[in-house]
């Protein structure tokens, strides 16, 4: 099996994803081909003994953060993300992972691979650790706004992922929503509820709404909304770690800071355990081909555990599962 | 100055409900008037010394929390909340605090006193700590669909309300969406985004754009968002603290349970900073006269600090201060 990956990247690009690239490659059934500037990724690869399942293509350009990715994409033809969907597009590749600017990434694989039949938005997925077990949340930011359809379709593009990739059988799906009663929400809410409830004669194991106060409660496998929501949700996540850590901080007495070093160990374990390093990055579903977003501070361990997630999104058949649901064909129209 | 105080609100009413207003009454310029059933009221106040700034007023009725709102309202005409309203409108009262069933405190303020001039659609606010200082954060709840003009109003509302309640002067304005840039967002967020600016020529200190991330920063003293976005934050908020908390319980060693004893003041501290009964509850902007929400599982210390706001509101003329806000009005066309 032969992953791409984007070496050009990230924040931390060639250096970290090179270095990711060699964890990966330890897996002999796995060839990496590292897309970027040849000599920048050949120096970095000049860091790790020499490994025949790795391989380089050139791309002689590459894509900010801060660049506007639909016309970046457009303008920079060779750009190291464009090279990868076309290899993956092309057949010479299984499925591509990237660090880069999610934008760009999400513009090169509607423009490179294009959307699956029978899917009007793709979606990207976050894999999110919960009291026990994970949750996978979609979309969380391709789609500002949604139709009903839209939703119907993130729960079974979520569905498939969770059991093929994360090994869930009949995952619970819920909607995100203010009231756990189905008429609840605005308006995209409560026709979506309706239309997923309709779904259940069709499998799809539709558990009802699902309010904030439960989402890391793991009362869903799959949980889904627009994208807007998703995004400010996952942030707020985010942000709400690294305030309530710097509140702690101003606020620890002596005999405090002496309890929270006895605490390490826990601390670290729980820490462990939510880490967003430990999980594959955000799949990008909807479109023809394997293709995930990891995070723009990824690291060597991250782009490691993405690659994995992304071979075994294509040992699993995910594409194909998800162009099996006749529902979400059904949909469009 | 006449509180009115829904005395069958809440899930410890009317015995908290009771206990906060005599903790209130101490402040002898206010006069707290219970509205409920009689006999339960008098036997809780039976409790405490008599006081003369503490009256009752008999209501037949009362609506539980598991009810639908506006069909309650509109039959039990002699529900505590209507009377409640009744007053306020009859100028008997000068504000109404409630802990009872959301949805139907404010269909009755909407039947009760009716909608400000010049407001498309009243919200309710929250007060929410942040790693310094306080953010009010609206709508979070009373609308789950909004128009862009309707988020401009409850920014000239928030401001409004941090201004005289809080006292925060020249307050920032922020709008809740999924990137910093002016154009980044959902159709709504984008061209509220655009009307916002445009206030700023009307002394509206816009500062842009605020992410998810960012909420809990204090980079905004008000931060407005349609009322589904400004109720799953909210709601997410409180789920993941108890979920954080559950998290750490079940993944703490010995050494870690020590450790947690040493850092329980430094915790405690916290905890109190940061504990929503400190705030005054969720004031209902919009409508005609001071109404306060607040949290369903209100206790005592709670209620008489909800009270303590809603006098400083009508004290510091919230009603007409938002009033004279001569944009809000012409919003509307």
């Amino acid at each position: 099996m032969r992953i791409v990956l984007d070496a050009m990247g990230g924040d931390y690009a060639p250096a970290e994803v090179v270095k990711g690239a060699v964890a990966a490659a330890k897996d002999e059934n796995l060839t990496v081909v590292l897309v970027g500037d040849q000599a920048k990724v050949g120096l970095e690869l000049k860091k790790y003994p020499k490994k025949s399942n790795i391989e380089t293509v050139h791309a002689s350009e590459d894509i900010a953060m801060s660049e506007h990715p639909v016309e970046a994409v457009r303008v920079k033809k060779d750009a190291s993300i464009n090279v990868c969907m076309r290899l993956l597009k092309e057949g010479k590749a299984d499925a591509v992972v990237s660090a880069g600017n999610t934008g760009a990434v999400m513009a090169s694989a509607l423009f490179g691979l294009g959307r699956m039949k029978g899917i009007e938005r793709p979606a990207i997925c976050s894999v999110f650790p919960t009291v026990k077990g994970h949750t996978v949340l979609l979309d969380i930011g391709a789609n500002a706004d949604c139709r009903p359809s839209h939703l119907v379709q993130f729960a079974y593009m979520g569905k498939a992922y969770i059991e093929k990739v994360i090994g869930v059988e009949n995952p619970r799906v819920g909607l995100l929503n203010i009231g756990e009663e189905d008429e609840k929400g605005c308006e995209l809410t409560a026709t979506a509820n309706k239309m997923l409830r309709l779904e259940r004669a069709n499998g799809l194991n539709f558990t009802g709404n699902v309010e904030g106060k439960d989402v890391l409660e793991n009362v869903v496998d799959v949980l889904v909304c627009d994208g807007f929501v998703g995004n400010v949700v996952l942030k707020f996540g985010e942000g709400m770690v690294f305030s309530l850590t710097k509140l702690i901080r101003q606020n620890l007495s002596f005999l405090g800071w002496l309890g929270l070093l006895f605490m390490l160990g826990s601390l670290f374990k729980i820490k462990n355990r939510i880490d967003y390093k430990k999980y594959g990055g955000a799949p990008l579903l909807g479109v023809n081909g394997v293709v995930i977003i990891t995070h723009g501070r990824a690291k060597a361990e991250t782009i490691k555990n993405s690659i994995t997630a992304a071979a075994k999104a294509v040992k699993q058949n995910l594409i194909e599962t998800i162009r099996q649901v006749k529902t979400v064909e059904n949909l469009v129209d």
